[in-house]
């Protein structure tokens, strides 16, 4: 029988609903030592907290996430909050003693984000542990590649090329907070290719030690402010960041993230050329991995590998027969499955990310927006 | 508020799972009238039935279905058993007042069918509704598929092209119960050409009138009987069935289900040409539904439409973002939610299957075993 | 130095260019024993063939084919005529010793092709060969795939689906002769389902035994008359036939052949199952095989396999560097260059289709019709 | 009837038959003004040039290119030889009053470049024209892009992203001319990035006015010398190069060309990303163009537009029926028939890559290597 765990979280929006579904489906699909329990949902918006939590089932709603810091039964808090409050909130709950999960980017600046690493270090001498919601880790396909290039199956790498391209940020679309630096920080970039970043480290195993150059641009300047028709105002974050740079083992990597490619609506994709064969992978066809190996002149190609087979690929036991197909939140899910199977001292199917792992991917993006600026390289080493 | 919907299950296999996830994750999507409640479970075999009931929420669970049609508080019971029990189950709880909502395909035999329409008949007089589980309707691309050709959007229709193509048959696999006629009734032919049959009758909103030829066909006719290293055991259902047909208007169609395709594994697809363009569906790219307009002799093509945008199409919004795709289970909670719709007096996003329409595809598949043994066309009007 | 090989043309229109252009073109890629030259094209039609000779350096022209028998220094006539007046062509041309290249299919009626495959008999014992125009055989990629099978990749067969899909002989589409069943005979069935039956039979290595049922349909009834705008006349060929077979080994086979499809142009295309694996091919992709092996459970799946590379695949060493492609025409070239391989008593890199090798596709045609016209099965050991 | 127009080619290797193929079939399959006579071919290799000569249909043979100017009937000469001796034969023919259509890209160095561009203007005065062999912008799918572009199908433009990916380049490739930068300058970048350049500039219709920063590597730093075994030399140019730009009109751009990119074999491929939709191109598929429209938010998607069609798109009237495909020397062909037409004083399909055209793609390589190699961001306006 597993033990009870139980959990809080703050917020109730987009992440909200998908950490929610990830803790209540995760004990059915997996067997683990754990079996979480939606405790407390905490948001600062009273409004449709309480139906949230209903629909959900967490036990409890409060408007002031402080109080999860003072519920001693809590083991875990999952911080779905905006990026400028993650801070405070991740300290003041490392400092009760709860894990916490946080949603990824690690923090809206470098500042906070070290702040957090230096907190969860601290944290980590009493037994806690910090994630970060890089859920894309764990879609199937993507956690198979990790294992095929860390068995040395692409031999030395080469390249690697990512993309994050949706097309929702045409001038047709309002000045939501996205679009606004006081809120967002950045846009595509620390949306999106934060994702990236972290897909490219997990999956090469190597850190970035350069950036090459970088373009950080706005094409669309003004939107029509939401609730005012006619009215405009300023959009002051970029449309897209794109950045070319070099990996600690010698590969190259090109990362792009943005807003207006239309044909792209969550194309979170990447591809890596190594000595002895090629992967790629693009999340709106999720369950697929290609690879192409080297060495069979006659009859070699890329290969289609649908990711679904119980026993064969990580996480497919715990859902469908082959080729059953799965979606978005099961990557949510399968972080789940992995939080509760480490914290009862197991281990995760893949590598789980950490604040200080966060940070790293945090360095790199602040190392491209400092490219872009000053248009010149900018080694790693300088940016702390 | 939504009113408490009280709901039982028989079964705890594959669909018993499918099932139960449906009735569980449909109040969290969807707003309904109905909210669903996971009242008992019943399967015969005990053992494993007490903690399939607390992972899946089920509040009781019982080893006599027949008990399910004693209890007053129950309104609908899903049946998720071997075709050989769906009459007798069906049968006495329709007579006890419950809905039903039985898994696919209908009966093991088109007498067992025919008995289960009537009794959905005398039913319906009482205001007792039936559905059928065939879950690939509720796919959105699917749904989507349905709508523009009710819309006229393909014109008159030419041509029905299905498939449903598996590989797990081969000579290695052991003889389990679905190779056996005593337990399966058939081999592909009922598991998955019911499948294509409905989806082809669905989307075309025709009647299939003639089959013109058909092939049954056993490959591997001997297989190790599992639990019994090196005894063999006859396999004597079809490895594969095809046929040919007609629709009441004009257009053919072949269907096509065998567990002998390598590079398949759950390939469920269709396509239909008709005057003014074409539709495509693969199930193993579930969330995309192909189209191809005539007109455009400059620009024209296959389109890639990603099924996924809230608002746009059918049943999209209750899940994620744009191009956050949906997996294979989305498909039972979108007909779970529709069918609370329906009770609640609503309706369906596309039609939902009865008794009475799932017969229609029982007879088809039985005119396609004839033509097939007699090795000639076949009217459906001589098949009742 | 290569001897020169005098040879004969009749036809002008698109196969008299797709032949023309293969003669012409031969020498310059392929390193042959013999050097096609284009001594004589003859036409019925005499307008325009002086052009015709001019531009694709014909030395003569003339205007009865029957001068051709008399014209002692022509090796092979090339028949690339209309198929009701094959049977009276080759018939003169290998009574006078001529080699012949004949357009598929082989004839009109399966008498004239009996007659034919006699007249080839007779002939043979004097030296004298027969070719059949089945230019797809030598698509690289199915010259592939016939070596891959022969060599046993695939295992024993299963399943041969084949189809040939047009989109141009919709309601709008003009009473062309190819819609009169005076000067066509049948509709898409001899055009497009011939191909498809010698690449059927050419892949697997196996013959038809029985065709078990078939679908002949005339969608589009009436048609304008070119020229008589508003003036409609009868189109009393099929726009579609559709049958099922069993080939010798035991597979099961499907046959398409339609112009109503919207979507696909030239979509020659076959999938083979296999008990080791599956191939298939499209000819709208027509550089690419793609190949599913069984057995790799972690990393298997479909390959695309670009057939462009000199030394590895059949006839690509003619051509260019790897993936510079190939296309429609080249597949003709590659026929020459074996059919002057064959006639300088080497060996064509997969097999050439003769008289006798043809005729078997037009039995196999016949007892399609025949199956459609009686509702039954029919076997080929009664069609004759 | 077609006049006359003599023309000369200098080289023998691949271009030399792809140039020599394109001449001696435009009159095929175009109706044209000229019609070019294969009048002498100059080699300094004597070895190989009278078989080369006599296969390909050249009237003469010679070893020095001089003699070319010389010859008063020759009207134009194609020059296929290495970049380092464009500019000599260039300037020579052009003062001799010859048409030139020289190979890409325009010459070895920037310099060599600017001599060119001045000549062709001195002999511009004279009605002398000059022509560079960018022969994939007569793929008709890439030059049916160029004009929805033109048309302002796509809007604004935000994104161009080109690469040309290759694989032949690993450490078992011995060391070829082409990795030795005496004889070949640069690797990839000269190689693959001018062609993707020269597409980029060609499909926006823009010129690129920045590079934010590049990446030029080389892996394999020592290769074995081809003929003497165990002996090896050094690899010193370029295997990859990457860089990031701006284009006039605002759109951010990435090019990335290597040879170490398993899975590619001649994938040069483009999309572009613009306001109102998106268009993507890769010569591996090189009958298909991608669309992608915005506005349709419940079918929209991207379209694979089949560009085969004859009279809806570029050059296909000139070929073959509907998706009857074409191949990789065809766009040779095709830019034969339009330097025909323009020669004759008429039009191209699209424009036609002139000295001036092909300096300015130069220009941009100039570019790319000094950010590379100064680690900064390089204006164009400096790249004289």
């Amino acid at each position: 029988m597993p033990r009870p765990f139980p959990i809080a979280l703050i917020g109730q929006r987009f992440m909200g609903r998908a950490h929610s579904n990830a803790w209540s489906q995760v004990s059915k699909f997996f067997d683990l030592e754990l079996q979480p329990v939606l405790h407390t949902v905490a948001a600062r918006d009273r409004e449709g907290l309480e139906p949230f939590a209903r629909r959900w089932g967490w036990k409890n709603a409060c408007s002031d996430w402080r109080e999860l810091a003072a519920q001693p039964e809590i083991e875990l808090v999952d911080i779905g909050t905006p990026n400028d409050v993650h801070r405070e909130q991740a300290l003041a709950l490392l400092a009760a003693g709860k894990h916490v999960a946080c949603e990824k980017p690690l923090a809206g600046t470098l500042e906070d984000a070290r702040a957090m690493v230096d907190a969860a270090k601290r944290a980590a001498k009493k037994g806690v542990r910090t994630f970060v919601w890089f859920n894309y880790r764990r879609c199937p396909a993507v956690a198979l590649a990790q294992r095929l290039i860390r068995e040395g199956r692409l031999g030395a790498l080469y390249h690697v090329r990512a993309r994050y391209l949706q097309s929702w940020g045409g001038p047709q679309t309002p000045l939501l907070w996205r679009f606004q630096k006081k809120f967002a920080g950045t846009g595509a970039h620390g949306d999106l290719n934060a994702h990236i970043v972290d897909m490219a480290r997990f999956l090469s195993g190597e850190e970035i030690v350069e950036v090459h150059g970088a373009i950080e641009r706005t094409f669309v300047k003004e939107r029509e402010i939401p609730g005012s028709p006619g009215k405009r105002g300023k959009s002051d974050v970029d449309d897209c960041v794109l950045f070319l740079a070099s990996f600690s083992g010698g590969a190259t990597a090109s990362f792009e993230a943005t807003r207006l490619a239309h044909g792209h609506q969550n194309d979170n994709g990447i591809e890596i050329n190594g000595e002895k064969g090629s992967l790629r992978f693009g999340f709106e066809d999720m369950n697929v991995l290609e690879l192409c190996e080297a060495g069979d002149a006659r009859t070699g190609g890329w290969k289609r590998i649908m990711c679904t087979s119980a026993g064969n690929h990580p996480y497919a036991a715990a859902w469908w027969p082959d080729a059953h197909v799965i979606g978005y939140e099961h990557g949510f899910t399968n972080m789940a499955a992995d939080i509760c199977r480490v914290l009862a001292g197991g281990e995760a199917e893949v590598p789980l990310p950490d604040f200080a792992d966060a940070y790293q991917t945090q360095r790199v993006l602040e190392a491209a927006l400092l490219s872009a600026r000053k248009r010149c390289a900018v080694k790693l080493s300088s940016v702390k």
